[in-house]
């Protein structure tokens, strides 16, 4: 199969991915953090290790603030939520997800207050809205690196910018971009990032990650065991402990550092300019097609390696399963877990099928795409 | 080296386990439930037999009442913040695991109540006593299937059946039981049911789940993409997506349905007997020495196959350190994550040696431990 869904989750993972988790299951499968014994010890240098290379990665100099989550949504759930509280107000934009959008909807019934930028038809941001969405109460703004849907990538360093002078917090959702793009926490402004493991970082699915900022003290999400001060009945403060209680998936954050491993092996720059070019390559092609419709910037410099597109007026579920069908070729149809990005490209009705390309796509394979999208107009 | 640490995760885990995990990586690596094509159908239909085979074992009549969580803290956080408001009343007992408490004690600052039961110094519950600490705005009993520190098993049926009779919710953490032990949420009373996958349950790290009854609406811990309702900016109320936002831990979840195809292979009464049978041994082992003293029922009937012990006033982490140093034994010392059951079996400052067997561990291995004890008993 052609796998056109790397937005989604990326496949296949490198080798040395799966091996690594399997070593972890296999070789040290303790409890890191919670004996003191060699088995124990290995898991937890495993962790330790990993929330090094993460660290790095992103330019965070203590490994501490980088706080392992079961996904990008629980990270997104800790920053919002540790963050705000009743009287607060919260700026954000039209192109997020819903990992954004339903916590912070969900804040509105405890008295948080939000304002929603509305972005232009190609998802980008007026930048202009930020600063006028500022109230003296706006206590965070919540920005993503890259639109899931249409690919669009944010200014997030001159929203950082903006937000440092005002003395906001800026908590980025790096989704669609963590592991391709460039992301320096300094140099960016950047207080909360937050990031799943499993998509172009080509780790395991079920992890995660945010970074704190330094001093910056949340309200928890979940309170339990830590393996540290075990005689104290109120969560610890201690970093990364105060908000990772639990067991943590040993396997899968070993898997998630030698997805980083391998990308820096490739050239993070490498793969980024690669996909890039099957972008380019694709959107040309597009171009020369009447009976498609791509959404976003149609700019492979203005976008991750995400294209939104539909067949005139069919429905995008039809689609995707003849792709999948009669061509083998998986993609994303329908909505995209991002209402109100639908609304803004205008295809909350009919939603909209994406390409999304990762490390091992190939021009061949995007090659491919295209004639079949071609064969399928000649039906239309 | 020698595993004593299977209260803290099983080790190794089956090969079928892994195998399951490796699989899931490997052969239908894409993201379940967030497209329509075949190998994003390939993994939900993985979860969903997941679900199947946790809700046959546990005598859950809908696999939909089954909320996959990150580890057993994270469903016992749901399930007690899910239910819990201001000017609620909530019963525990003194022989539970921080992931109990302290979610409890940080549910004290929004105002709801709560009455810890102290047990009895053997770990064990005056029952009479939930009867008595019953108020008109007690909402829910919390109560732990097995001490994670003297393996001490509480009469959750007969608390169950108090709970129902009184309208009141019922929550077991089944931490330390779940896989071995007989756990049917109907015949007991379960209202939630808490668990970890790692644990006796055989999956791997980075797994658990939260049983929630039919019709009972939970406040939901995170808010994001559930693939579902996705035009909706609240979170949709269909199960079991309500609970379970972002991307799932796809690997993990494949390979807790293998542990659980294994337990059931193996006959989870036979892994019961065959485990009692070396509690008992090592009990009885035990009572000849009497620079050893021995917490809990010292009952293979009445306890988990976790043994706490001291020698003597020694610190239980130096006993620890020559078990592994020079025995090449893993086990864990120190405090457990649960500091009124020290308090309550008094050892808050000396801590204790934690021995806890699992389905691999062997006659031998547990002979070989006796023999360990009784060699550093020699020294003192």
């Amino acid at each position: 199969m052609l796998y056109f869904d790397h937005g989604a989750t990326s496949y296949p993972k490198p080798k040395s991915v799966t091996a690594g988790a399997l070593r972890a299951m296999e070789s040290f499968g303790a409890n890191p953090g919670r004996s003191g014994h060699q088995l124990a010890l290995k898991a937890s240098r495993e962790i330790f290790d990993a929330r090094e290379t993460v660290a790095k990665f992103f330019n965070i100099k203590d490994p501490k603030q980088v706080i392992f989550t079961s996904n990008c949504t629980e990270a997104l759930n800790l920053a919002i939520k540790g963050v705000l509280t009743k009287g607060d107000h919260v700026i954000t934009t039209s192109m997020e997800h819903n990992s954004v959008l339903r916590p912070i909807k969900a804040l509105e019934n405890e008295g948080v207050e939000n304002t929603i930028i509305q972005c232009r038809p190609d998802g980008s941001l007026p930048l202009e809205k930020v600063d006028q969405s500022i109230r003296e109460n706006t206590k965070l703004i919540v920005l993503t690196h890259s639109s899931n849907l249409t690919g669009t990538l944010m200014p997030v360093e001159e929203v950082g910018k903006i937000a440092r002078e005002r003395g906001i917090l800026f908590l980025v959702d790096a989704a669609q971009t963590a592991g391709l793009y460039p992301i320096d926490v300094e140099k960016m402004y950047i207080d909360l990032l937050a990031a799943p493991g499993h998509k172009a970082l080509l780790g395991p699915q079920g992890t995660g990650f945010l970074y704190i900022k330094e001093d910056l003290y949340l309200k928890t999400l979940k309170e339990g065991g830590t393996g540290s001060k075990s005689q104290d009945l109120i969560q610890p403060d201690i970093l990364p402990d105060r908000y990772e209680s639990g067991t943590p998936n040993t396997p899968g954050i070993a898997g998630l550092k030698e997805g980083i491993r391998f990308i820096l092996e490739k050239g993070r720059d490498n793969l980024l300019h690669h996909e890039e070019s099957l972008v380019k390559y694709f959107l040309e092609e597009m171009k020369k097609l009447d009976f498609i419709h791509v959404y976003g910037p149609k700019d492979c410099k203005k976008q991750s390696p995400v294209i939104a597109l539909n067949f005139r007026d069919m429905d995008s579920s039809e689609i995707a399963y003849i792709l999948d069908s009669m061509f083998d070729m998986a993609v994303r149809p329908g909505l995209h877990c991002a209402p109100l990005a639908h609304k803004t490209i205008g295809t909350l009705e009919q939603g909209a099928v994406r390409f999304s390309f990762g490390y091992s796509t190939t021009l061949e394979d995007v090659k491919k795409a295209v004639e079949a999208i071609k064969s399928i107009g000649i039906e239309l």
